[in-house]
């Protein structure tokens, strides 16, 4: 047996670290917890639940007038029961666009035959508040806004607190996309007044994928039955069945759930989302220092960058073949991430999950190395 | 410390046996597999999705004829999917009803807006197939039929190959909720014609909860484009996904696929249906011999009851507390189900999951043991 020609990093658990928007590297930990069975109304779980959903909502500073509902399926399950449950058939949203994610928030809406009006501006590009307030005063059948607040496409942060102002301002609700943001961008229901806000279990609070969450306020849930397109993707049902039996209606997926309590636990044990995002902001810093000393550019101005996963434009040097550089960074124990831009060539690395600075500093050797191997010299030759 | 005044039945991860129609218990292998990472586009994960996708279809016979589209959420979730993706604006659907899935079912296509009849038999009765046969003659309009193959609700086995031929002779299409059969009663998609069949990875497979799947004759499938009412429940879609990509549209549960990979290897090193339900139908019969013998009762005679979750009649005797008999139970190491009926005061014990005869004999032991201690007098009096 000859020896690895490198040294690879990987995980507690021996994984490669994946450097992408999620699912993302877990703490062992977190996985453990799930080598046991439990019946779905087992009090052990039903408790590790009702935990799990009390707490959720402390983190937007939502307690005692907001609540958590649990959706089975991925973050776009909680996108699509968000937006279903909270617009009713005779509602019209105004969706900002900047990405992917408002684009699919769209289709839904179109699907589900709810009225829209689009604010779209380039991924690099927040939305335009002053159109936005134009918008908001010459309709007033609009009766909703959807956001994405940290636009995982490009990774930008769209400016939550200033929509959610303008938004109570002009007296209409805000849905909020908060997928990829949640637990390490601060977003608070008291200062910045939402009708709800959606998240998934395998973003920054480090569980494993399997559901998604809605922290709603209370009093707007409440308004909600009815509105619903189908059944299993029914908010204020789901709701009444925690309110009247403490129970999920359709089986839950159970191992996900109480591994997402652990990384919950976690999450707080590590100062929540000061502590979680400070450690993501570090993440970023290192990255993209390091990144831009190799000439690599960001497609984003730092005052835009969420510390969640960074975009950097395809290098021009003929040399630079992208799939030789993922799979060189792959063979190395780093799995980074395609671009999804519409507007330039691009590939992504994140800065979430269980990584520290020291394995950011890795990458970056990682990348140095796999450079090198395709001769590609740098500092690179600028991009655009 | 004391000694535990009696034994206390485990599964493999010290686990109360779960004698419930599901989440059941699983084996530790199933279990240990999910502690990893894979990223959702990450080759080995890929693979062991494939690999789940391609194996399902040979289960009921369908294999180049059927393909699985795997659905995120619970077993509901692939039951709505499948309800609102397969029957179009325009169809109707006979809906046969003998328990609580069956209403279900009902009320997924109400919310939908789709065209439904019922044909309903009380929970201890099949369907009266010269009745369905009468429907069917009498309403054109008629486009499905919808049954469910095991009604978990009493543990009866609906007569699905009859329902089949039926269906068949009258040119319409059937729609299967085989949940807690599937795996464990043969089901030929060859002799039994169907258009898709529903289940999920937490019933026989033994498999921990997190996703559903439906297997769709393929022709009837590619007809289904434009159907669905939503964005996520869309099978068509879902489909077209994997075969643009290979790929989930939207985050999968990755460590419950990874494990339910795990639980079909097992399935079929244990001789698939034949194995699986041979199994079953051993701790059925033991089960039920044996309670019997204590002089409870049955809710169905033998030619209904399928080999899955029996359901029997509560004692007469006023020394016989539920919820003492299910606590003393669950000391001893075993989770059994209360009733789901509308029509009789019963309780229900599983025969699926991690579980063999020998299992079973103790549950007996614990079962009579707890008789004993609330001082209820065997055999019983009769119940009825
Ligand atoms: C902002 C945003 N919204 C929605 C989603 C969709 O989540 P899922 O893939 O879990 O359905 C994502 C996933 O990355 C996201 O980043
Ligand atoms: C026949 C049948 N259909 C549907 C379901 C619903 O499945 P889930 O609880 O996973 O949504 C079940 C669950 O036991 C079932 O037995």
């Amino acid at each position: 047996m000859s020896l690895a020609p490198f040294p690879r990093a990987a995980s507690e658990t021996g994984d490669p670290l994946l450097l992408t928007p999620g699912p993302l590297t877990t703490s062992r930990s977190v996985k453990e917890v799930m080598v046991h069975d439990w019946g779905s109304r087992d009090a052990t779980f039903l408790k590790i639940n009702k935990a799990v959903l009390e707490r959720l909502p402390e983190i937007v500073n939502g307690a005692g007038t907001h609540v958590t509902v649990p959706m089975q399926g991925s973050g776009t399950f909680a996108v699509e029961a968000m937006l279903t449950s909270f617009v009713p058939a005779s509602g019209k949203v105004l969706v900002l666009i900047n990405g992917a994610y408002g684009h699919r928030a769209k289709r839904i809406l179109d699907i589900a035959g709810r009225a829209t009006v689009v604010h779209e501006t380039p991924e690099d590009t927040p939305p335009d508040l002053a159109a936005v307030e134009a918008i908001l005063a010459k309709d007033p059948a609009i009766t909703h806004v959807f956001a994405v607040h940290c636009e995982t496409t490009s990774g930008i942060r769209n400016p939550i607190e200033a929509i959610a102002a303008l938004v109570a301002r002009h007296r209409r609700r805000l849905l909020i996309d908060a997928m990829s943001a949640f637990g390490a961008l601060p977003l608070d229901a008291a200062a910045s007044p939402f009708d709800a806000v959606a998240a998934s279990s395998n973003k920054c609070i480090e569980g494993v994928p399997g559901f998604g969450f809605v922290i709603c306020r209370r009093d707007a849930l409440a308004e909600t039955k009815g509105n619903a397109t189908t059944l299993v993707l029914d908010l204020h049902d789901q709701w009444q069945g925690f309110e009247k039996t403490g129970q999920f209606r359709f089986t839950p997926p159970i191992h996900v759930i109480v591994s997402f309590h652990q990384a919950l636990e976690e999450f707080l044990a590590e100062g929540g989302v000061a502590g979680r995002g400070g450690r993501y902001a570090e993440n970023g810093k290192v990255l993209i220092d390091g990144m831009r000393a190799l000439g690599f550019e960001t497609l984003l101005p730092d005052a835009l960058q969420a510390p969640i996963i960074v975009t950097f434009h395809m290098p021009r040097d003929p040399a630079f073949v992208f799939q030789r550089f993922y799979d060189g960074l792959k063979e190395r124990g780093f799995v980074i991430y395609p671009g999804k831009l519409t507007v330039a060539d691009s590939f992504r690395i994140g800065c979430i999950g269980r990584l520290y600075p020291k394995d950011l500093h890795a990458a970056l050797a990682a990348v140095r190395a796999v450079l090198a191997d395709m001769g590609v010299a740098t500092p690179l030759a600028r991009a655009a």
